[in-house]
């Protein structure tokens, strides 16, 4: 994670470089990371590069040639340069568990150290919670839609790049997913990979029945056969030929996909030629741009498919694409901050969120509290990095993926449609009730009549 | 780019895997790289990614753990194992020279190589040029808009994860961004960087004028004052107090920023503050969750803002977030091949994109032909790798940058709206609309009447 050193914004260095300057380098801050609010119809979000987060701040390190490149920008005066070359985060970080579902407003995130660390870690933290959270948090949407049917990742060819490919898969699994087409992703997190073949491979043929020979000669037990090439019902009666010739020497065909047409309609015809053949092992598998809003309307309708591959819209979070994720000061040696401006409104101090578990053994609500408030409920909260050094175990991928389903299991069930209309509440403590309104009195008066925002 | 080499779908390994084992590995395929269509709104592309793909497909290379991986899969046979430990690419790329404007349907890059190796590339070569692209050309339309505003990248605290921070900042730098808040992006590719101070930063000071003092000790030649903490105006005059001290040392403040409210009325109104205090020199510049709408309303309103820091919707190409960039078979060792689904029609046989330049000096259309057809115009595919080498010059940054702006240029204007409705005009040759035909009736009567998708 050294490498993520210089994934910063410039103004994170100009501010310290000022804070340097002026002597306030040392005092200490306190930042909240948390996601202003849920996209339209989302009704939690599942916590996500939360170990990420933690291995980065602990190995943050200028090399000679970051140092080199600082000083070529002229920004920079040389007792500043002289300060970065030890510069390391020496403070304290908490965090709620990787996989835990959070809400709008609530810290997920919390640095405590010297301003000028806490100050600089903002942008590399952001940049991979805000994409790793939104990513787990929409694949759990399409695995919700997809009920008893699997979901795969099959994002790699449309996602923002290399990394988002990589983190995606890895955050589309602990949101569900049961795998990914993505070879490396499967050699670097352990991800099950899987695959089917391409319409060219088809193309690559004579005509459609030779092709499938030909990869079932290969995969005589493991293969997923497209057959929507030329025509889905033509292709299924194709695969249902080959199915039984490999029955013949003892083999099954495993599942076959479509990627074009009515989905569901065609998949209610592709079941049927198959289960009339005695091929009722054979999968269907369905593709094609497909979203939490489709597989919804399919599994509503009936549709007689077992898994689907997305790729698009779920490594993307196409249409949402970015999730509002912001750190900001809440606490200095000045006191508690607080930011009043209607649209951008911050909760000030160092808190706590309280997860309060009702009678039928589901979440009821929260309570955003101060720290030290002593509430009623789990609090979710828990110290990672304790000055400079990692303090929590690090967690499997399979922990995590396991932790984020229990999350999402004790939600209440009105969360887990794919249109949400009424949210999870979070009530606000009676401590941070007072004061954020002894804070909005003090900026009032101070500010003439202006709005700390 | 050898680490690449694992970024790819399992099914090209599966794919291959079944062409070794039936004799087909070796024939010659060649697989065209186009988008199928422009965003809503949009008039071209940008293409990007090619100088990534030229390196990634030079370089292809599986190591001795990658082997290891695929070994444990039990998804391939010895021998085709045994193959893969030398597989590397040996085949011809025509490709766009990075920077060209394109369009829907349009080859951007075209691979003619040994089957498996030409199908094999396709995953990882469209996760690059997809984005990158996308990229690209959402940047042109929002410095497009700015008109003669700067537009600098603030996205990476929104970026989908690294590479796309890192990627992105290169785009949109050739889509005609002059610099951007990321550090690493300006140490790797050398773009200029640039940034401000955020709201923390004045929050971290008893009171706002305190900490604008404190930054311009530090920077008195080059500070970005962030004036909207507490309230716009107020922090305009307090901007402008602080400004007039720099001048009797000597020193200019750079700029102020606005970052909330209604930025094209605060901006007219800051700069009078400004302009009356003798500040013409100090310049405005505004963010929050911009994008080329909002600024195109800004500029038509004659908003006094002399550049743009746009984050989340540049970088993400919110609501975009994909553009629908594909690879497929158009030509094997059995001819030219087809694909006729409505949604999904590709063009046959190895092609050219010839661009015709009209009286005025500005493109008038181009035609999709046939390589060999000699149609005028400017060939905008030329061959980057011969037998597996790069037969072409490595460009610069700078260079890249001033194609692209040159080749927007020449667009026809109304193709550079926010809006376009007229697209332009691709015409199809003579010869190929002769090859279309005859593959259409051929493959109408060769698959019982279904359509080659």
């Amino acid at each position: 994670m050294k490498e993520k050193t210089m994934l910063t914004d410039l103004y994170q260095l100009t501010m310290n470089a000022a804070y340097h300057d002026n002597g306030k380098a040392d005092e200490t801050a306190t930042f909240d990371l948390f996601i202003r609010k849920l996209p339209q119809d989302w009704g939690y979000f599942i916590a996500n590069g939360i170990e990420d987060a933690i291995d980065y701040i602990t190995n943050i390190e200028f090399s000679n040639e970051d140092i080199k490149f600082l000083e070529q920008q002229e920004f920079f005066k040389p007792a500043f340069i002289d300060y970065q070359k030890t510069f390391k985060f020496e403070g304290d970080v908490y965090a709620v568990r990787e996989g835990t579902a959070v809400f709008g407003n609530q810290p997920i995130l919390r640095v405590t150290a010297k301003r000028n660390q806490a100050q600089f870690v903002e942008t590399a933290l952001l940049n991979m919670i805000n994409y790793q959270t939104m990513i787990a948090s929409k694949a759990n949407r399409v695995v919700n839609a997809a009920k008893d049917a699997k979901v795969v990742d099959y994002g790699l060819r449309r996602a923002q790049e290399e990394s988002a490919a990589m983190k995606g898969a890895r955050a589309a699994y602990i949101g569900g997913a049961i795998g990914t087409s993505n070879v490396k992703a499967g050699k670097e997190y352990g991800i099950k990979i899987l695959g089917t073949h391409a319409h060219s491979f088809v193309m690559s043929f004579e005509n459609e029945i030779d092709a499938f020979r030909a990869y079932v000669k290969t995969f005589p037990n493991k293969a997923t056969l497209l057959i929507d090439t030329y025509d889905t019902v033509e292709g299924a009666k194709n695969a249902a030929i080959v199915a039984k010739e490999l029955e013949k020497q003892g083999d099954r065909l495993s599942a076959v996909r479509l990627d074009s047409g009515d989905l569901c309609d065609l998949s209610k015809k592709v079941r049927k030629i198959l289960d009339e053949r005695g091929l009722h092992y054979v999968n269907i598998v369905a593709s094609n741009d497909l979203n939490e809003y489709k597989i919804d309307d399919m599994t509503k309708n009936g549709a007689k498919i077992d898994g689907y591959g997305v790729g698009t819209e779920m490594i993307t979070a196409k249409p949402v694409a970015a999730i509002p994720g912001v750190y900001k000061l809440v606490e200095d040696n000045g006191g508690a901050k607080i930011k009043l401006s209607p649209d951008k409104k911050t909760y000030p101090g160092k808190k706590q969120v309280y997860r309060v578990t009702g009678a039928d053994g589901k979440f009821s609500h929260d309570v955003l509290g101060l720290e030290y408030e002593g509430i009623a409920g789990t609090p979710l909260l828990e110290k990672v990095v304790s000055q400079g050094k990692r303090v929590t175990k690090r967690r499997t991928l399979e922990e995590i993926r396991q932790h984020a389903l229990e999350s999402v299991e004790k939600l209440p069930d009105h969360l887990k449609q794919v249109r949400v209309t009424e949210q999870y509440e979070m009530k606000i403590s009676d401590g941070l009730n007072e004061l954020i309104e002894r804070l909005t009195q003090q900026y009032g008066n101070e500010n003439n009549g202006g709005e700390q925002k």
